[in-house]
C-alpha cells in the first residue's frame, strides 16, 4: 500500500471545471443528501446516520458515494469527493466524514461552493480539492447548540451521526437554511499543500494521486493542456519514467490511446480517464500490479515524447 | 477471529433506552422498510430482495443495515439490529435474514417493540437484543398462507426473498395491517442466553461482544453507570485485563478520556463509545491487531482504578 | 479462481419461465433505475452515475443489483442479470456496465424483453441469459448523438456515466420513449455460447456455471424436471461425481433435501436453490471449499442414482 500523507499532490483537469460552469449554479437545496465516510459496511455506522436523517424528513433521497476510505485518510476523502460532486444537480449535500480528530476542535463547516453544492464535514483537509476546483461561495461554521441531535451530548466520538448526519438533512429538506447552521467563516478551508504538475525542458512531471484500484490503473494529475506540450498524438508512443521518492520504479513506452480496445489484449497504454487526467493502463489486466507502481505523496511521474 | 457462539454476552447503556423513551412511540408504518442480512454484496440476493419490495409497492423506501453480518451468525445480527434501530423513526419495519434453519420449523415473526419499530425476521435468537432493549410491545406469528410471495411453494431456501422481504413490503406499505400478519404469539421470543456485567470487588467485569472492526476499536458490554461505580476520571488511568477462556491475553492501562485526540497518536485509550459502553482503542491506529484481542462470548474484561 | 470463459455453459429454470409469464407484461417504465457493474464500491464510480441519473430526473428510483462483478467478467454480469430482474416490476430499467470493449466498435443497445424488464448495456454478452429467458420483445441501438450527456465526448473510458446511466435515467423517467433510444436493430443480441445440461443413459450431466459465494454452496445448471428424470426422492441419496476439465475433483454422495436444516451439521446435500437449480452444500459449512469445487466453463457434474 501506498502511504497518503498529507503533503500529496494532485491537479485536475479544467475540463471539470468547465463543466461545472455551463451547468447552472443554483444554490437551492433539492431534497438529495448523499454520504461519504471512512467507516466500512460491516457494522451499522452508515445506517445509524441515514436513520437520524429519515427522521429530520422523510422526504429526503438518501445516496452514497463510498463508505470504504481508507481509515483516516483525509486526502482519498477530498479525492472521492471531487471526482463525484461535479456529477450530482446543483443544490445536493454532501455529508463526508473521514474525522480522525472527532472530538477535539477541528471546526465543523458546511462549504457552499460556487457550482451550489454543498458539503457538511470537519474542516480537516476533506473541503481541498472541491475548494479548489468548485470554487468557495461561503463557508459556515455548524452551530452545535442548534445543529446537534438532541440528547447526543453525551456521545464524543460519532459526530457523523449526531452532528453531521443530522445537520446535513436539516439543510438538504430545507428545514434549515444555510444562514441557520451557524456563523460565516472567511472564506477559506484547511487545505492540504499539494504541488502542482508542470511542463519543463520538454518533459512533463507529476503525481500520482490515487489509483482506479478496481481495474489497476494509475492516475496521474497531468491535464490535457499540459500533456499536450509534448506534442505526442493519438497512436505514437510515450515515454513514461515513474518514481517512487527518489528510486526509481518503472521505466517504459506506451502507446497513447483514447481507449484500451485500441490495442492488444496486454499492451500498456496511455490514456486520459473519465476525470480527465492522464492515466496508465494495460487492456484487460493490471498496471499496478504489473508494475509496481503505487500512488501517494513519494510517487512521481515524468512523460517525454 | 473470535467464534461467536450463542452463548455471548452482552450488556447495552441505559442510555439507548433512554433515547427511545424520549422518541414518541408510534405505530403507525412510514414507508421504510430496512433491510439486514448475511448474504454480502456480491450476488443478486438482496437486489431479488429488493426488487420483490418494489412490486409490493413503489412508495416505499428502501434502505440497509448490513448485509456482511458473517454467514450465520445470529449474535451479530442481533448486534446490528440494535446497534441502528433506535436512530431510525418509529414505524419504520426492519427485515433481518440470518437464517441457518431456513425451512425447518423455527418461526417466522414481526416483532413490534414498545419503541413503534416493527422486526421482520426468522424468531431464532436475532430478536434477542432489539426485544431487550426497545421492549416488545406485541409479536405475530407470519401466516404463510396469506404472507408468501406467489409462486414461490417450490423453493425452500430464499425466505428472505419469498416471505420476509414480501411481508415487510407489505407491512411497511400499509398493504396489510400489523394484526394480518397472522397469529398473535405470547410476549416473548427466542433469547441468546448471556451474562450481564457487574461490579464486584472494587472491579467491573464484563465482555466483549463484538469490535468496531473498521478501526479496531474494542467494544465492551460495559455501560457508564457501572463504570462510574470505579470513581475514575476523565484523564485518569484505568487498569485493564482481558481474557481469552481463562487465558490473559492483555494487561496493561489505558487513560480514560473523551475521544482520541486527546493523546498522542499510538497511544492507548478507554472511552465510551458511540452506544455509550466502554471501549478500547488507539489514537489512529488498531487496538485488536495491536494486542491481539477479539471478541466473543469466551471474552472476558476486568476494569480497576 | 475459475476462470470463467465466454464457453461458459447455463440452463435455468422453466419455473423462473413461468413465474414471469404469470407477471402482467408491462412496458410503460415506472422511474425504477437498477444499476450493476464491475465497479467496485471503494471509489466514485457508482455515484458518479448516480449523480448523472439524479441530474436527469429526481423522482427517479435508484438501485443496484451488485457492483462486484468481477472485472471484465461479461458471464457472471449476464447471470447476475437474469438471477434478480424477474424479481423486478416489469417496466424496470437496468443499467449494467461490464465493459471491457469500451471505446470499441461494440454497440451500446437497450433490450426490451417480453417480460417489460428493459437493459441498457454494451452489447458484448451482458444479455445472453435475459434473452434467453426473458425473451426479446425489441432491440434498439443506443443514438449516442441525442443519448449523450452533454459535454462528454471528450470522455472515451466511462460510457457507463456518460451514455448508460444517462440514457437509462431519461428512459426510466419518460423523458424519452423506448423508440427514441435509436434505431430497431433485428431481435438478437451478442451471446455467448454454452452447452445445455441433458439426461444420457440414466445420468444427468451439467456444468457449474457459478457459485453462491457468501455460503460456499455450488450452484449447476441442472433444473428441477431434467433432475426428476432420475428418479430420486426427496430423502434419498444421489451419486455426484465432478469434473474440472477431465480430471475428477470430486466423487460422492450427498443427501437429496428440500433445506439444509433437515441433516446434522456438516452434512453434505444436493438441494434445488433459489432459482430452481440443483445445487450442492453443507449444513454450516462451505462446499466449496471443503471439496475443492469452483465454477466456471471447465467444470462439469454428473448425477445419478
Amino acid at each position: 500500500m501506498a502511504s497518503f500523507s498529507f503533503l500529496n499532490k494532485s491537479g485536475f483537469s479544467a475540463s471539470v471545471v468547465l463543466f461545472m460552469l455551463i451547468t447552472v449554479a443554483s444554490t437551492a437545496q433539492n431534497n438529495i443528501l448523499v454520504f461519504q465516510s471512512d467507516f466500512g459496511l460491516k457494522d451499522g455506522a452508515v445506517s445509524a446516520m441515514k436513520g437520524v436523517a429519515m427522521g429530520v424528513s422523510p422526504d429526503l433521497k438518501l445516496f452514497d458515494v463510498t463508505h470504504e476510505i481508507p481509515a483516516y485518510n483525509i486526502w482519498e476523502a477530498s479525492y472521492r469527493l471531487v471526482q463525484t460532486a461535479p456529477y450530482w444537480p446543483a443544490g445536493t449535500v454532501f455529508v463526508s466524514v473521514c474525522d480522525p480528530g472527532v472530538g477535539t476542535q477541528r471546526k465543523s463547516v458546511v462549504l457552499l461552493t460556487k457550482s451550489g453544492h454543498y458539503f457538511v464535514t470537519p474542516d480537516n483537509g476533506t473541503l481541498t480539492l472541491v475548494a479548489e476546483q468548485m470554487g468557495i461561495q461561503e463557508v459556515r461554521e455548524i452551530d452545535e447548540v442548534n445543529n446537534r441531535r438532541k440528547n447526543s451530548n453525551e456521545s464524543y466520538t460519532f459526530h457523523g451521526r449526531d452532528v453531521y448526519a443530522f445537520t446535513g438533512a436539516r439543510l438538504a429538506s430545507k428545514t434549515i437554511t444555510y444562514d441557520q447552521i451557524g456563523p460565516k467563516l472567511p472564506n477559506q478551508i484547511v487545505s492540504i499543500p499539494y504541488t502542482k504538475p508542470s511542463f519543463v525542458n520538454g518533459k512533463v512531471k507529476g503525481t500520482i494521486p490515487i489509483l482506479d484500484i478496481q481495474y489497476g490503473n494509475v492516475w496521474t494529475d497531468i491535464d490535457k493542456k499540459l500533456f499536450n506540450q509534448l506534442g505526442i498524438k493519438i497512436g505514437e508512443n510515450i515515454k513514461v519514467q515513474v518514481f517512487n521518492s527518489e528510486k526509481k520504479a518503472y521505466e517504459g513506452t506506451v502507446q497513447y490511446v483514447n481507449t484500451f480496445g485500441e490495442v492488444p489484449e496486454g499492451s500498456d497504454v496511455g490514456y486520459f480517464n473519465s476525470l480527465l487526467n492522464f492515466s496508465l493502463g494495460i487492456n484487460m489486466a493490471n498496471f499496478s500490479e504489473k508494475h509496481g507502481v503505487l500512488s501517494g505523496s513519494n510517487w512521481s511521474i515524468i512523460l517525454s515524447k
